[in-house]
């Protein structure tokens, strides 16, 4: 970026076999000094689509985004699902490097079948996402994918996200944790806008394998009762946690205070589907083509205006009930103002809840929270402290019952209630990301197994073993929502492992999982420590540990011994 | 805190021997959990006057304030001279432990001979403190002293000190560094009143030994040439070192963009003391009684209005060159603002740095930056970023070039063109502390033997020695100004050590010093390690060990390898 060039170079021998998270974590750990400043010019942007994205494996339209993260200070993979991913693999395109920084002024990358170039991205800075996704299509055409980052990242907020346009051209589709916008913006990068006219596609090694595991794969899928059509997540989307995690008594309320509302059934994902028919909005609807769950949706305003894009659980929760909302169209709103700010939901929400909790707005009230979301808006000193996260706002307003790890604001799962999706949080190289080992299924849903919430013993493992499989999915290309399916139909495990050696010609077993995922924490581990994280650092906050969280009046009691026996020898 | 009580407690054997910084980092180490939150429950505020303060050892009037540091989120111990040391020590008290947290409002603490009582101080909340401590003077009479913090503090400004009375009764004294107001703060109590009416005094185990070593060491002062009455701190004060520190091209200008500025006479020590005479202020002057050096003064508006108190060099350079404003009456003024709201000089000077290089402020405005302490006073969301520091600000204003190790920032000594200081910022388990290990004594003064300020080699030595030997002296309650001294004159240290074995009763001697020095940093250093600090935390930023500095064009190259080997094996 500091002289304008791009170049393209031949994927070294070393990376051909890896993807996604994998291929990231690897680029970061070879490339990017783990001390140096995120926001400095040692730090790196890196894009890579999965293994087998862009091919007819279902389900597959995964992106992963990476670098060192300014939220937390360690390794960050963020991953989303959308097109653009496919385009990038279509495009033949195994990662981009983001490197160094401009010396003034944003650009805007250009990508086709043709090549790559730097453009000039200055007028749409300082612009809310919607508008400019809308402008960037009519300009560059309908056969364009954009990535870009928003007003948040323009100010270097350590919450800011890396946004992916839906199929409606919508900035909906967010690799959001750990302020990975900032470091693309910090670059001087502002959007990449790839183009799929022509693109040659994504190379297969073995044909016959690779379709034997796809047939497996999409049986499994249609089989399995949450992933299957008219199953829960088709019909509902995510947000049909919203009950059943409110039934457990998990449903974070009021900055963590609470684990259960009378009034949680208001934001559920079936009262949200019942709203999403009357008014005309859709759903159930695809992030990427390809998708056999289709868990998503667009919402929308009344009578079906101003699409705003999917409403998923934790966004839901996060803007929501945690700050005492429980009315969609506020939710909605403020989902609307973290995709067009280029912000991450969780940690928005959770911002908001500080700002609340300390004395800076009601909890409830959700015009103030979205007055907060205009202040970022125009980078008001007021806006520059939400705009750095939850632990920067709880600094700033004096609050101490923070909810991060790693500096990473909690998901919408209290680990007090679900003891295993706690150790994923603490000990989870990302900070506390519930994607990083959702044992949330095992936990609630019963999937891959059975495991009781409140119990601690066990959760290490359990823990432990979703994370090493979930570190290979995030390579794969698959989406996460897969691994329900394949946890419990072992036929879809083998499909899915015989897709990734029909593209790599590798011969992968279901047995090498667990190995490869343990190598991609590794590496992912040793970045941070480099880094300066310690055993101290994959904790829950202080005040979960001491505080009890009604109803079940737990505290976080899994012994530190257990957390880092998770990925220790 | 939490039940409003207060007791005495005898003080164990096992701390007897123990005081100031020892006996600090001894309670901090034994008392509170390493991981706690600094503004939280868990956190103690303690106080420690020095073993010879409040006898006839001269220039011992040093009091020691500590705990966990929310700027650093290590241990902190910060030292300050006063005559409420002197007080605390004779109403026979070896230490103040805080606890907990009061429910609501402000508490004072009222000691005196007859005990101690909690009292009622909400009246004097939200107010500067010149104002508060005149008022309370007025109220409890001449013969008290008090320490108190002020509004940075009541808004959990991580960049929030402890302030002390001078002599003049003015809130000018400070244990200023790494929060500790703050922590006052939190746990309710606003306020201590230390009435010295009919205290008892200090017990003294063998007189006969005190006296001798007391006059070994007052001879010591008196012969040597910079603590000598008409010496160079004497006659000018610490702010003596602005046109050496200048002149040797370390003088931190524009956020450590250069080293050496033009302009920088006109805020020298030299010239201050002209302006204090012209206008009637006073100089020299002390800030405890007993002192021999005399190196504090009473800086003034012209014709002696408004008293300010002392302006020391690191404050002139922080409130001055560094914002580049090279105007004693602009530096005078934000000087009072730091004392009337209750903020280190260092951090504060460095975060209105960070702010004009953020573009924020304009460099060398000096209005601006008044208005900017202004924010703090009223309490706005600009005003919360800078009472946070240096580092908070970088993050909110986009600045990477922040000047702080382990969160604290760099004082007055730019580490690329004097490289031993370097090394204390980087080792010093208290973040960047010039007073940890104050290198510039051999680099630039040639005490305690001689050094090349732009050698690396033989630094880690040199800054080991001096932390130990520092550690001793912290813990004494002697000012560190008599190691000038005593590091040239071996009869003075020898007379330091027995008015230590005279106070205590103990048989210590000069060889002891380096071993007691070693286990306080030993203890120390295992908190911060238990706190999740790192050797990554014993570094300087980033960009001084790739930007060179003029006029030397230096970076800091000292390895890291000899920066671990200070505290290593």
């Amino acid at each position: 970026m500091s002289e304008g060039n791009v170049e393209y170079e031949d994927v070294p021998e070393d990376y051909r076999t890896l993807g996604g998270r994998g291929l990231i974590s690897t680029i970061v750990s070879d490339e990017v000094p783990p001390v140096c400043h995120p926001l400095g010019p040692n730090n790196k942007l890196i894009l890579a689509p999965g293994i087998v994205t862009g091919t007819q494996a279902p389900t597959s339209g995964r992106m992963s985004v990476g670098g060192k993260s300014p939220l937390t200070g360690g390794i960050k993979e963020a991953n989303v699902g959308t097109r653009f991913s496919q385009t990038l693999a279509k495009l033949g395109i195994k990662a981009i490097i983001v490197e160094d920084q401009a010396e003034d002024g944003y650009s805007l990358l250009k990508i086709d079948k043709d090549g790559a170039k730097l453009m000039d991205a200055k007028g749409w800075s300082g612009e809310g996402l919607y508008k400019v996704y809308e402008e960037m299509m009519g300009e560059f055409g309908e056969d364009v994918d954009i990535c870009g980052c928003g007003i948040a990242a323009e100010l270097s907020g350590a919450n800011s996200g890396v946004a992916f346009n839906d199929l409606e051209g919508m900035p909906s589709r967010y690799a959001g944790r750990g302020g990975l916008g900032a470091v693309m913006a910090t670059r001087g990068l502002k959007f990449i806008v790839a183009d799929r006219e022509g693109a040659p596609g994504v190379g297969i090694e073995d044909e016959e394998t690779f379709k034997k595991g796809r047939e497996k794969l999409v049986d499994a899928l249609h089989e399995h009762d949450v992933t299957k059509p008219g199953g829960a997540l088709n019909s509902y989307g995510t947000d049909v946690l919203i009950n059943i995690i409110n039934e457990v008594g998990g449903l974070p309320q009021r900055n963590f205070s609470e684990g259960r509302s009378e009034e949680a059934s208001k934001v559920s994902g079936e009262e949200k589907a019942e709203q999403i028919k009357e008014r005309g909005g859709e759903r159930p609807h695809m992030c990427s083509p390809g998708c056999v769950i289709q868990c998503s949706e667009v919402w929308t305003k009344p009578d079906a205006e101003d699409p705003v894009g999917v409403l998923e659980y934790e966004s839901v929760w996060a803007l929501g009930p945690n700050c005492g909302i429980f009315d969609l169209d506020t939710v909605g709103e403020l989902n609307r103002a973290c995709n067009d700010l280029g912000l991450d939901t969780i940690e928005a929400g959770n911002t908001i809840t500080i700002a609340m909790e300390g004395g800076v707005a009601e909890f409830g009230d959700g015009e103030r929270a979205l007055e907060l979301m205009e202040e970022i808006r125009k980078g008001t000193p007021f806006g520059r402290i939400l705009v750095n996260g939850t632990k920067y706002a709880g600094q700033a307003f004096g609050v101490t019952r923070v909810p991060t790890v790693k500096g990473q604001a909690i998901p919408a799962y209290d680990p007090r209630a679900i003891k295993g999706i706690g150790v994923t949080y603490a000990s989870a190289p990302m900070g506390a990301d519930h994607t990083a080992g959702y044992a949330i299924a095992t936990e609630i849903m019963g999937i891959g197994g059975e495991a009781d919430p409140l119990e601690t013993e066990g959760k290490a493992e359990l823990s432990r073993d979703l994370q090493r499989s979930t570190a290979v999915i995030d390579s794969t290309g698959y989406c996460l929502f897969t691994a329900f399916a394949v946890l419990d139909i072992p036929e879809g495990l083998e499909g899915m492992v015989e897709t990734v050696n029909g593209v790599l010609g590798t011969d992968l077993t279901v047995d090498d999982i667990s190995e490869i995922g343990k190598q991609i924490l590794k590496t992912e581990r040793e970045f941070n420590q480099a880094a300066g994280l310690t055993e101290e650092d994959d904790r829950l906050p202080e005040f979960m540990r001491e505080e009890e969280l009604p109803p079940h009046n737990e505290i976080f009691d899994v012994p530190a011994k257990e957390i880092d026996s998770v990925h220790g020898s």
